[in-house]
């Protein structure tokens, strides 16, 4: 089945692990798993400066921060726009983090090509093909990677059929495909749990299975509250996740969006020492 | 909570049906359900015209029929594009059947308001707010209607959010927001049955006492096998559904697309006879 | 696979519609579907009278009622016990109507035959097969039915490998087996709709395709609320099920258990009227 | 809520972890999590020696093995019986570790209370409180404790009911509850995963909140599929499990239950040492 959807992601084509690099960060294969860690959105310079120092003494590798918010609601905040990206860009200079931030339409997947090094696609927009193409091709022409969530109802091969569109752009280009998937939680499940989405790191070992590429998995919005991001990452760890994606704000008390599930630069320490600790037991092994 | 996330398409706001009018077809309140009919996708002019008089005989009221097709893969058929639109286009003048078509960016819309009287949004786009929103500035510019269909794992509240996106635009223009929902099964719950999505014309008591708009139920995709057509209908009717989209081709065995759930006029032609049958029972009580 | 799992139930060792009788109520294949109602529990002599005279009138062809309940916590109501079973023999004497009533042990299942038509499994203890064989072997024994219900988590191959078990008994006293089987919502889905539980009347074509016995379908346990009864009764008959199980109550509001899903008889007769001009319908094309 | 359905073994009631004590093992509270492991299905005298013997040498600190087995099919091994008890019983005596096994009837729980230290309430009976209460009455009375499964469609709440009925025959000796709350996967959700049921650890934080009772997993049941074992374990403790319950096997490929998902004692020492490390690191912070 795998041939018909995708081809050029498939571990048909391409047995090995394929590893990501960005800057000095590299992803996938033996590499120790990423951290990536930053506010759900850019508010203001120096909240993305003051989290994103924090972040990096946290021990995290990579930078987030979204200027376009793609909300249930259109009568809520839907991000700081084009105004807040330079506050990105200078946070990840300072800190020497490459930076994520999403982009909702192909102009904002240029902007933020031009600011980042990182265009994310939304789970809203996870089996948009005409966005994700965009995107791509943009990522492929700026030497920029895309980062792709799996759209909350969309089953496994859906989210590689929507890899293909993207690995698609970077062989026109003849390079290999810089495509990072991302879990996130589902809506595929019973919802009487206590959690915001339904947690698919389960799925890793079969993603896995069909797919070279890495795969980072999104605690925070696939447990919805900031007591279930250490069980989560340790899970999806021990599930073969190559990198973490963590919502962190220097004040989550006042973040304008996703309050509930962010948490302190301080909290991630935390996390990332545990995680750590797991980690270099099992490589002891 | 309603309110918070939209207004103008809620019931606080707008106590009664609202009444969606397209060509001499009205659609909500107390009409009878209507029945739109036609193929996945175009093919040809003779395949589209032949399933056009052949839904007409069967008793639809409206024609579907897609150009621009959203794939799970990359490597299967994409539409016919943009040169398929006048075969839409002819059928739906020769029957005098209102039509609807499936946009998957700004620039689709366009094209597709000049030839039919209804904006598709898919399931895969359905809270992708800037196609939502571009589609409904479009239809609302040129008088024609919005179908929004749910994401596959889009709650209802989700579902109501990006409805409100569009009726803003029409709000803009000082129009009554044209909008049909569309529910089509969803990814969210056990998939153990022999379904192709989970049908979901349960929510309709929940979708019908948070909004106004007029309600679409899809039995093809809910279901994805052509013996479940009948019962999905019955079934969406008695939880108060306002219409059925059903693909319906001339020669089903042949369909480029979504071949196993198309079924011909004469099949359409007797559900209908059993729909209208359940429907006049109920009146006559 | 079936055949692994169960036999003398199966449609590849019968492939005709098996009919039930109980007194002179047919059950299956092409009669019309059977209405059961009465008191989710028995409280007393004139409730259970009152009760069953309402639901005669209402068109009912058969009587439930319960004096052993099965409790989610153990310091609620557990029903009268054996003292209410005269109770319930009286109403089905005086009104006709063939009752059923649910066991929870072997011992109760016995007492239940000395009183009642048909013993009922109840889904807690669906896959109890101690219980189910026990109850089989006295319903074979005493001329009597046995109605399983599905466990709420059971697949459907479980539950025809718990009406199995059932069979053997049956066969072991040469008899045909004299088995109801029962949908009434499972948990094996999305929760976040209103439900109760998940409605399963969708798995009806799979059951009748792997069966032979009659499928009654319960939309009160899979709704849990009287305003679902309805559409989830047209909706199953629409799937093809051999009757409805309705619980019905003569004074809801002051039911011991399940007060916000029993309705009054009059409500049941507004309810049978529209699903026998469903059928009638259905049954002149 | 929870008041209504439990009392005695809610957090209200107690608010510390109980610790249950079997021979020399502890489980609960600050223990290290305890290691249940041994076959399926009680075969021979000499496979549940070798058997023992490898679990012990492996790490594991409590024994399985069941000779009342609920299967699907009536027309498959339904376990070897009162036979089998022997044999549990001295290879639990020559390896001194304390054995589970399941009963299905209250003679069964009377019968394994001769011979094992915990009887095993499955998930088919998980919400079957005649036998819960039997069963429970009778390792009151000789000193045994509980072990309670999770229905695969069974609610926390009604997991939490199921035990307390459980819970009153441990009060009315005066005893504190000897029962240990054991998770196994549900039906409850999106089965297109790989998984034989759907794991569910992720509701221990939810079960700790709501309960003092020690909780078990089952990562053989819920993942089907010895591959998943290991990072189903190290999950479950992530999110707080008090031991874990592995079907291990002298020769998983000739077992003549569950084959595919039970492990050598070899793989279970090496799963033991994965979750040891990750046990000592989380202590040393």
């Amino acid at each position: 089945m795998a041939e018909s959807i995708y081809k050029i992601i498939s571990r048909e084509e391409h047995a090995k692990d394929s590893i990501v690099t960005i800057g000095n960060v590299r992803i996938g294969g033996n590499n120790p798993p990423v951290i990536i860690a930053g506010p759900c959105s850019v508010e203001s310079r120096r909240q993305m400066l003051e989290t994103a120092l924090g972040v990096k003494e946290a021990g995290a590798q990579m930078l987030r921060g979204c200027v376009y918010k793609p909300r249930t609601s259109p009568y809520t905040f839907q991000g700081l726009g084009r105004k807040g990206l330079p506050y990105l860009q200078d946070a990840s200079e300072v800190t020497g983090l490459p930076s994520v931030s999403e982009a909702m339409t192909p102009r904002q997947a240029f902007l933020i090509a031009q600011s980042a090094e990182v265009i994310q696609i939304g789970s809203r927009n996870g089996l948009n093909y005409d966005l994700i193409t965009a995107a791509a091709r943009t990522a492929a022409k700026f030497g920029k990677t895309l980062l792709l969530k799996r759209q909350t109802g969309a089953t496994i091969d859906e989210l590689l059929g929507a890899g293909e569109y993207a690995a698609l752009q970077f062989v026109r280009r003849e390079q290999e495909p810089r495509i990072l998937l991302c879990l996130r939680g589902t809506k595929m499940g019973v919802q009487q749990k206590n959690y915001r989405n339904n947690p698919d790191y389960e799925d890793i070992p079969e993603l896995k299975a069909k797919t070279h590429l890495p795969v980072i998995f999104d605690p925070s919005h696939a447990g919805g509250s900031r007591e279930y991001i250490l069980p989560l990452s340790i899970a999806a760890l021990a599930f073969g996740a190559d990198g973490l994606m963590i919502e962190t704000h220097c004040n989550p008390a006042k973040a304008w969006t996703d309050a509930q599930q962010q948490i302190t630069p301080k909290e991630l320490q935390e996390i990332i020492a545990e995680v750590n600790g797991f980690i270099s037991d099992r490589k002891g092994r």
